[in-house]
C-alpha cells in the first residue's frame, strides 16, 4: 500500500446531511452509528442544526465524536447543480466541501444531488496534478469475488462525471480506480480493463485504442486489456474503464435489469400462489440474481481525482450505507489514496 | 406502409450458406422449411454444392423453390473479415451479395461472420441516398410489447458498425430503424429514442445533442427524446438510437446478464435438488427473465443503409432461426424497406 498509514484517531468525516432521499434523520443515525461502531473516527455534521439535534436525541450515538455546522439551504435532487449552487451559497454540500478544503475534516459524505457534489468538489478542492478531469467510479455486485476480503465488488469508472473522455483522461481513470480498489478492497493487484466492442488492442474509437497503448506501457497497474460489455455483469475484471457517457448507460442498464428482476419477483409473490413456495425455496437464488443487478446495495461511489476525497451515498441510502460510507472514506483517508493515485500517475 | 407491396411470388433470398456455428447442414434445413411454409418465396443457397445437395437430400423441401450457386470458400467465424474476402475473392458471402447486387436475388441472409458481411454489403451494395453509414440493428426481447401482432421485441442500432456516428449518422439510424420497426412489427408509429445520460434535450456529447435537435423538428418520425439506459431492458420505447461502440457494449451486457441468470438456473437445477421444485414453479418467471435478458432468441438483425437488404442471422442459429429470416427479409422486400427509409429521410 502506498503511503505511511494515517492515525485512525485523526480523522474526522464531513456528512452533507440534507437532500437525500430519507431526510436528514437518516444521515445523522448513520453517523450516529459510526461514532459507536469506529471510535476512531470523528463525524461533522453539516446541515440544519434543530434537525440535526433532534435527531441525535433519539439516537444512540457518542456525543464527543460528533460535531454540528450549522448550514440549512441544500440543493434537492431535482435541482440543476449550476442554478441551485449559484442561488444558494450556503448549501450544505458546499459548506461541507470548504470546510474539507479548508482542513476541518478530510473527507466528505454526501447522500444529496450527484451533480451538486461533483460540482461542489471542483469548486472547492485541487485536481490532483496529472489528473485533468474527475471521475465518478460506481461499484457494483459481481459474480465474482476479488482481494482478501473476497470482496464481491466490481469498480466501473467514469459514470458522469465527465461525458467526453480523451486516452489521457482514460488512462487517469484507470490508474484512480486502481488504486482506489487496492485500498479499499484489500485487493494487492485489481485486474483493470478498458470497456470496448472487442477484446483486440485496436478494436474502438481512437481515444480507446489510444488508451489501450498507453496502459500497456504502463508500470504499477494491472492492465488486461480491453474486454467487452458481457463481462460487466460477470466481475472477470476489478476495475473498468470507460468515459462518463458509456459507464452512466452502462450503470443504468444494470438497474434496468434489477428492477425487472424484482418486478418480476414481485409479481410471483402478488398473484402466483404456485410460484411463493417456490420463490422461497429459491429465495437465495433470486437473492444472488438481485446481488448481481442491485447496483444500490453498496453504500458509496467515490468521486476520484481530487485532492480531497468525496464518498458519494447513493440519494435512497438508510442509515447502514451512510456508516459504510463514513467507514470507506476514514479507510482512503488513513491509506493515503490522493498520494497513492499521484504516485501511480507518475509511473 | 410507404412504397406499393411486391408480389410475394416474385421474390428470391439469397442464403449464405456456409460459415456459421452449426454448419450448411442447418442453414440448408432452414431454407427448406421455408421452401414448404413460405411456397412464394424462391431460395438461393450459396456455398458448397456438394454439402447443400447432401443436405438437401435428407430434408423435406419444395425443389421447384430452390436453387444453388456453388461457393465453397467462407470466412471463418475468427477469421479478420478484410484479410478473408481479400484471400479468398469466392467467399461465399460474397459471391451471394454479388448476386443479389445483379438482381439474382432481392435480400441476403447469412449466419457467418458478421463483419464480412458487413463488408460484403459494402462492397457490393450501395448506400441509400441521404445515409452516409450502415447501421447493424439489434433485435432484443423486452417486457413490453408493440404492434398489432404485440411483437415483444425492440430494435437497438447501431450495434457494431459504424464504431463512431455523427449526429447525422444518428438522425439516418433513427430513420431506418423506424422504417424497419414499422414493416417488420407492424407497428403504425414505433417510438424512437436516443440512448442518453440523461432524458434533458442538452444531456449527453455534441454528437447525441445535435441529433436530437434535428430529429425534434423531423416529420414522419415518431422521436420521444432521450432515454437513459434503464429504459433498454424495459421495452419502453421500439427503437433505440446510438452509435456502434455504444449499441455493441449494451447488446454484449444483455448477453452477459443473460448468461449470469442462465448459470444460475443450471446450478440450482444441478446442485440443489430443493430449489429444482422451486424452478419448476417458477419456470414461467424463470422463462421471463430467459426472454428479457436472451437477444440471441431472435434470429436475425438487419444491416440497415444499402439499396439491399441484408438480415444477419446469429451464428448459433438453428434451422428455425434461419427459415424466420427468410420470412423478416422477403417481408422487407415486399414492404419495399428501401423505399421507406429514402423516403422517411427526405421528410
Amino acid at each position: 500500500m502506498a503511503g505511511t498509514t494515517q492515525e485512525l484517531k485523526d480523522i474526522t468525516i464531513a456528512f452533507d446531511v440534507m437532500g437525500s432521499d430519507h431526510g436528514p434523520e437518516e444521515v445523522v443515525r448513520g453517523a450516529a452509528q459510526l461514532s459507536i461502531e469506529a471510535p476512531h473516527i470523528h463525524a461533522l455534521l453539516v446541515g440544519d442544526r434543530e434537525l440535526i439535534d433532534a435527531a441525535l436525541a433519539d439516537t444512540k450515538h457518542r456525543a464527543e465524536q460528533i460535531s454540528v455546522q450549522h448550514a440549512p439551504d441544500f440543493v434537492g435532487m431535482d435541482e440543476k447543480p449550476g442554478e441551485a449552487l449559484a442561488r444558494k451559497k450556503n448549501a450544505s454540500v458546499a459548506v461541507a466541501a470548504q470546510l474539507v478544503a479548508d482542513g476541518e475534516a478530510q473527507a466528505l459524505v454526501s447522500a444529496g444531488n450527484t451533480g451538486a457534489g461533483v460540482l461542489a468538489c471542483a469548486r472547492h478542492f485541487k485536481l490532483i496534478p496529472g489528473v485533468r478531469r474527475a471521475a465518478l467510479a460506481a461499484v457494483y455486485p459481481t459474480r465474482g469475488t476479488r482481494g482478501e476480503k473476497q470482496d464481491p465488488f466490481s469498480l466501473i469508472l467514469d459514470v458522469g462525471a465527465t461525458v467526453e473522455a480523451t486516452a489521457e483522461d482514460l488512462v487517469a481513470f484507470a490508474v484512480m480506480g486502481s488504486a482506489y480498489a487496492r485500498i479499499i478492497s484489500r485487493n494487492e493487484r485489481p485486474k483493470v480493463a478498458l470497456l470496448s466492442n472487442g477484446v483486440e488492442p485496436q478494436k474502438g474509437p481512437p481515444r480507446v485504442v489510444d488508451a489501450h497503448a498507453k496502459l500497456s506501457s504502463m508500470e504499477g497497474i494491472h492492465f488486461v486489456g480491453n474486454v467487452e460489455g458481457v463481462e460487466i455483469p460477470k466481475g472477470t475484471v476489478d476495475v473498468i474503464v470507460t468515459d462518463g457517457f458509456v459507464g452512466n448507460v452502462c450503470l443504468k442498464m444494470l438497474e434496468g435489469v434489477h428492477e425487472t428482476v424484482m418486478d418480476l419477483a414481485r409479481y410471483a409473490y402478488k398473484e402466483k400462489l404456485r410460484w411463493r413456495a417456490g420463490l422461497a425455496m429459491l429465495s437465495s437464488g433470486i437473492q444472488r440474481i438481485k446481488d448481481i443487478t442491485d447496483w444500490e446495495q453498496y453504500g458509496g461511489a467515490p468521486i476520484l481525482g481530487f485532492d480531497r476525497i468525496f464518498i458519494k451515498a447513493h440519494g435512497r441510502s438508510k442509515a447502514r450505507a451512510i456508516t459504510n460510507a463514513g467507514k470507506v472514506a476514514a479507510k482512503a483517508v488513513a491509506h493515503q489514496l490522493g498520494t497513492t493515485i499521484q504516485e501511480g500517475l507518475a509511473k
